[in-house]
């Protein structure tokens, strides 16, 4: 097998500027690599009969008078029954909406020498994305995961209008042991009063590529070792330097800085291509907890900064254990090639 | 309580720069945040009786064959027995000391746009801390964990000899969930061909703060209210802006760049007051898996590096998870305010 001859390799990619140290004698084979805590064995599991609401969760279908205020719901109108989708506030905020945001310089001040506090403004809300208790993101045909892309983006662009807004950050957690408090299949946002380190850290990186080789780190074609699916507007790869095993990004083939821009024709493209690759994960890795995140660029970066910024967005299969190294040093090891990575999920059917 | 008018908050600290939300409003009360999944809940479980070895670790006293090769032990002498401390190769290297050392100019160039690679050149080294397997670290006398420490500065000393080594990461791993793959009490090292991104970026952060107020970041005396106990040399502190609950920093009092020119006494005092740490964490938190992790100055940085490089020791308890909203912004949600963490910490007699 291809990874048989394979040694210890340090790589650093383009995006974060990471070091990833890919450590093969580590593992076993590739192949062999699968989750020992499978997120949710059986679909359908707990849920009753006919994908009948499970007793005690408040997101399915008929409880969603126990919910935090929803924000909209797909189809549109508040009464139309039933509803595919819902955006709600999250019950548990980690920052709250009903803070006084900071003003422009409303840092409370340096506590000691660097160190910084702000009031906990922020908006963190919830995307419903099925009232079926029983149905995982990636069982939704193309439609409904388009749905749900575009559900994102609806959203991202409403937050985007509040004026201490500087980032949303959009992810998914499917699984306990990846962060998910809920089984039902949903999603989550939060919306910062300030840029998170790792914006920063991503646009500073492409800066430094753009203004080095006058390129986008993103836009050029990536090698076909590492390709994995692609469709008329978005490529699935297994990154150069994937910090996680079997970690992806699907990428538009176009440039484009912002996520939220999405069209209903992108959306369709990339819920295919989205629940394709989740699937694959499944399938191959024995129904990982993963996460995915979107990254996009800061709102009102200013318009020299749009060359280099260029969305993706990134699956991480939850299948091995952070320890000191990687808390410490910020730098990962991981046991799979994303080479061997690719071509396994290239070469599965789903 | 004191944590019951808390309201959230974001903060960023003064050493990596990074944001925290502090969202008291998602967890119970901070004494009642225990771990779920304790790391070893009974000392001497699986040892034979009276400290004997457990037939299948190679970490135990007369198994040293199965060992990979060892380097060092105390005391010194090969033939001296029982030893206490033996430093060995990890029989898995993530990095390999017999590949080809990168030259100073050595990359392998741009594979893409920003990406580089480099052969996986290093040392992974292994402190087998005590010869039973049934001691935890913390079960060891203040001059028996002085005596760990002092073996990590010997070997880290020796690395540093080596001319394509760039920084070594010292860190220890407690329990399976926090990424020990033995249970037998041990730490590992690191060294690196690199200097690893959080490096940077922590010495970046400390250097923008010494220019801006000339001042150390962790020389300053720090606010009472995160205190949590103090020797001679050292002082240990919930830091301002942890990123995980209970998390705690041991600071040398006085200004020092590199861990590794630890003498004796420091040695001593610092041993006396790591096992009182680990030892408070463990009765407060139901022995949590837990990391920690030596932040030290990388080699050969210039001279004007030295007055903002000051190391320190950082201990993690693993009481929750990491989801996409961490891996994603680079920024955490931490339900427990330091203040909250130092009070329970301090009050707690071990």
């Amino acid at each position: 097998m291809a990874e048989a001859s394979r040694t210890s390799e340090a790589r650093r990619d383009a995006v974060f500027g990471r070091w990833v140290v890919f450590s093969p004698a580590r593992s076993r084979r590739p192949t062999d690599l699968k989750s020992h805590a499978p997120a949710n064995p059986s679909p359908g599991a707990g849920a009753g009969a006919g994908g009948a609401p499970k007793p005690s969760c408040p997101f399915c279908l008929g409880r969603e008078s126990e919910c935090a205020p929803e924000i909209f719901r797909v189809p549109a109108l508040p009464d139309a029954s039933p509803w595919r989708i819902r955006v709600i506030e999250n019950l548990y905020p980690a920052l709250r909406r009903d803070a006084e945001p900071p003003a422009p310089d409303g840092e409370v001040g340096e506590v000691m020498p660097g160190e910084r506090a702000v009031v906990g403004f922020g908006f963190h809300d919830v995307v419903i994305e099925t009232p079926r208790h029983d149905v995982r993101l990636w069982d939704l045909d193309a439609g409904g995961v388009s749905d749900v892309l575009l559900a994102y983006a609806r959203r991202v662009r409403q937050l985007m209008e509040h004026p201490a807004v500087k980032y949303v950050q959009v992810f998914k957690n499917h699984g306990a042991s990846a962060g998910a408090s809920m089984a039902h299949s949903h999603s989550q946002m939060l919306g910062t009063p300030f840029v998170p380190p790792s914006v920063t850290t991503r646009l500073n990186c492409m800066k430094e590529v753009f203004e080095r080789l006058g390129k986008c780190s993103l836009c050029e074609f990536q090698s076909k070792d590492i390709f994995v699916s692609e469709t008329h507007n978005f490529s699935a790869i297994a990154p150069f330097a994937a910090s996680y095993p079997f970690e992806i990004w699907i990428i538009p083939r176009q440039h484009s800085s912002y996520f939220h821009e999405i069209d209903k024709d992108m959306a369709l493209d990339l819920g295919s291509l989205l629940r394709t690759m989740l699937a694959k994960l499944s399938k191959q890795l024995n129904d990982p907890p993963f996460n995915f995140m979107i990254h996009s660029a800061p709102f009102g970066v200013s318009s020299s900064c749009l060359p280099y910024t260029h969305w993706f967005l990134q699956i991480v299969p939850q299948l091995s254990v952070i320890g000191g190294f990687e808390i410490g040093s910020g730098c990962y090891i991981n046991p799979v090639f994303p080479e061997d990575a690719a071509k396994i999920l290239r070469e599965l059917d789903c």
